[in-house]
């Protein structure tokens, strides 16, 4: 086995946000060299990583570059220049999750149409290869309203997805390819993530549940567990492995699910990543997420998904309005309350809905972690500093 | 309250070893900026601090200068220019611990004439000018044999610590302020971390129990919690609170204890910062010991010592006869077994005996996490890489 621990090995980093940032910490712990990549001098991974460059992710030269002397090379955002890692795949860099997953997984038409052929269950939908396309069709009588508009490429937290109700809602969407989809009229939104390693061991985490608020139609917690009957949860993880060996990802996927009415279990989409549904896993589980994804990707036996207590997530967003250099309001009350952990992203500047950072909160039970959440929720702000 | 979060605020660490290390993890956490000063290089702290000088921790100048543009400055080791952190701190830097702390616990002699002067139970004492005072008492025959003898000034991991048990074993020691100590004969060494704010909140984490090799006298597990009586662990959390506030210690206060064959409880002796004994508290604490520190410095509330499960720590050490490039051997196997994560400081180079990590074992059964820690044990092996 290759020599990891305090060696001339190093892992390369394709971007350096906050998911980078939560990986360096388990590569710190173990003491892996990293090289991360990321278009921004101040990324968050700047601190923390052996070598830090700055430049584009999606420019081939730059991706290839960056490559060329990593031994393995992995990613924190699907954005990338894929043509470039399968130059590297070719010339020996082992590349996790493969170019191959990355580019089915890029464009959502593909990933829809790779359920579909694999016989994994989704809700149904159409490929337009332009929204003219789709307002043709929808303008001809042959797509019910409602349904769901996704733009095929980059679309993230929310940003490329609309629910459409009426034709003028496809105003001033973007061109370009995209997919309508069937409106799942769905009792809960949850997700589970698998590690698969290099060597194929295959394990899941528990399922999670994304509760939304209910008129912001915004994710408000991810709770671990999810509060549904084993049977639901049982079915969620087979079909999560399901998802995972057919892609035969290597590394994490984090698979989102809508749970139906009749407890019948679609798949929404994937991240061949850590993802947000998985941070509760830092403070809540046996092996957090980012240590197993550095298992899986370097061929180390996969650790216990089981959690130590319940966890809760609050994601920390700027708030609506603020905009400037960033102050975490009352963050010290939230520090006072029971089994709180803030995760700081260091992003300087907040943004009204950026992702600054978020809150963990665990403790033996569920609903009281639920409550401590709320808690958080109303008391921490993210807002701009008053000069 | 100052605003640590992202912001212009910097923290000065004095050392940058593997507790400057650990401590870095949680200032990322925080995106709190570090300035990190250590007389190596390699220091595992030049990775993840956002500043690291190199440079002595003895030496007034550079010590000075170095803390003169942080705003609160702390230690990861007691060996520091406390002249310098004094005219820091009359300058108005925040030093914590104070250096009138770390003068008192620096050296052994006026640490344990502390405990005597405090009512502190400790074993009885007696301090020497030099060790040609001690062996001139000891051959008049006024010091009975066994007894211990201790280096006043830095003695760290078993160094500058011997029992003496006839005058021969006296030859070769260093010179210098010395104590020589009762032997007192324990049934277990126990250990607990106390934290106090700079606000003067308190709390102590769970009592730990040290467990030593029959044959080696070496420290093999950190087991928590202690396998003690409920009395005995309240009397324990009693008397590490009432030093903690004797020395009106802020940030952490490591208090090594001793338990006597008829359940009294001595201090053996303390620490101000973070501590091996405290390592399990990464995984198995709701706050960790690191965390914890930088709440107690900075003023913030402290969080829950409580543990999620049971904890079993064990030292990864330089195996004898094993010099250079380090190599962990069999670490694929630990990480296979349930609830197994080491942490590797980042030191290139073994030596015999040197500290080169640890690894936690956590369970919801102390016994089960104990059985673990043993096969941990007889798996990995800190070697020098054959070439």
């Amino acid at each position: 086995m290759t020599n990891y621990f305090s060696s001339d090995f190093t892992l390369g980093i394709l971007g350096g946000g906050q998911l980078g940032k939560m990986l360096l910490t388990e590569t710190r712990k173990f003491d892996i060299a990293t090289k991360v990549l990321d278009p921004s001098a101040e990324a968050p991974c700047r601190i923390g990583s052996n070598t830090f460059v700055q430049g584009s992710l999606t420019d081939f030269d730059t991706v290839y570059q960056f490559g060329k002397d990593v031994q393995v090379l992995t990613i924190e955002i699907e954005n990338v220049n894929v043509d470039a890692l399968e130059k590297l795949q070719a010339e020996g860099v082992q590349v996790y999750p493969t170019p191959q997953t990355i580019r089915q997984i890029q464009n959502k038409a593909v990933q829809k149409q790779f359920y579909a052929a694999n016989g994994i269950p989704t809700a149904p939908f159409r490929v337009f290869e332009s929204l003219t396309d789709l307002r043709a069709t929808a303008e001809a009588g042959t797509l019910k309203l409602p349904f769901v508009w996704k733009s095929a490429r980059f679309g993230y937290d929310g940003n490329g997805v609309k629910i459409v109700r009426q034709l003028t809602d496809l105003n001033g969407l973007p061109d370009g390819q995209c997919i309508a989809e069937t409106l799942v009229p769905f009792a809960k939104e949850l997700a589970v993530i698998v590690a698969r390693s290099s060597q194929g061991e295959v394990c899941t985490y528990p399922v999670v549940e994304m509760e939304f608020h209910p008129e912001a139609n915004q994710v408000e917690y991810v709770i671990c567990p999810a509060r549904i009957d084993d049977a639901v949860a049982q079915k969620a993880r087979a079909i999560a492995v399901q998802v995972a060996e057919a892609f035969g990802v290597v590394g994490l996927l984090a698979v989102e699910l809508f749970q139906t009415a009749d407890n019948e279990i679609l798949v929404n989409e994937v991240a061949p990543r850590p993802h947000n549904s998985g941070h509760y896993s830092i403070e809540a589980a046996y092996t957090n997420q980012f240590e197993q994804h550095l298992r899986a990707i370097l061929g180390l036996p996969l650790g216990s998904t089981q959690s130590k207590v319940a966890g809760v997530m609050v994601n920390l967003v700027g708030a609506e309005g603020e905009q400037g250099e960033v102050v975490y309001e009352n963050i010290a009350q939230i520090l006072a309350m029971e089994g709180v952990t803030p995760h700081i992203y260091g992003k300087k500047e907040t943004r009204p809905f950026r992702k600054m950072g978020h809150v963990t909160i665990v403790n033996p039970e569920v609903a009281q972690a639920r409550a401590i959440a709320e808690q958080v929720k109303r008391t921490i702000r993210v807002i701009a500093l008053k000069k």
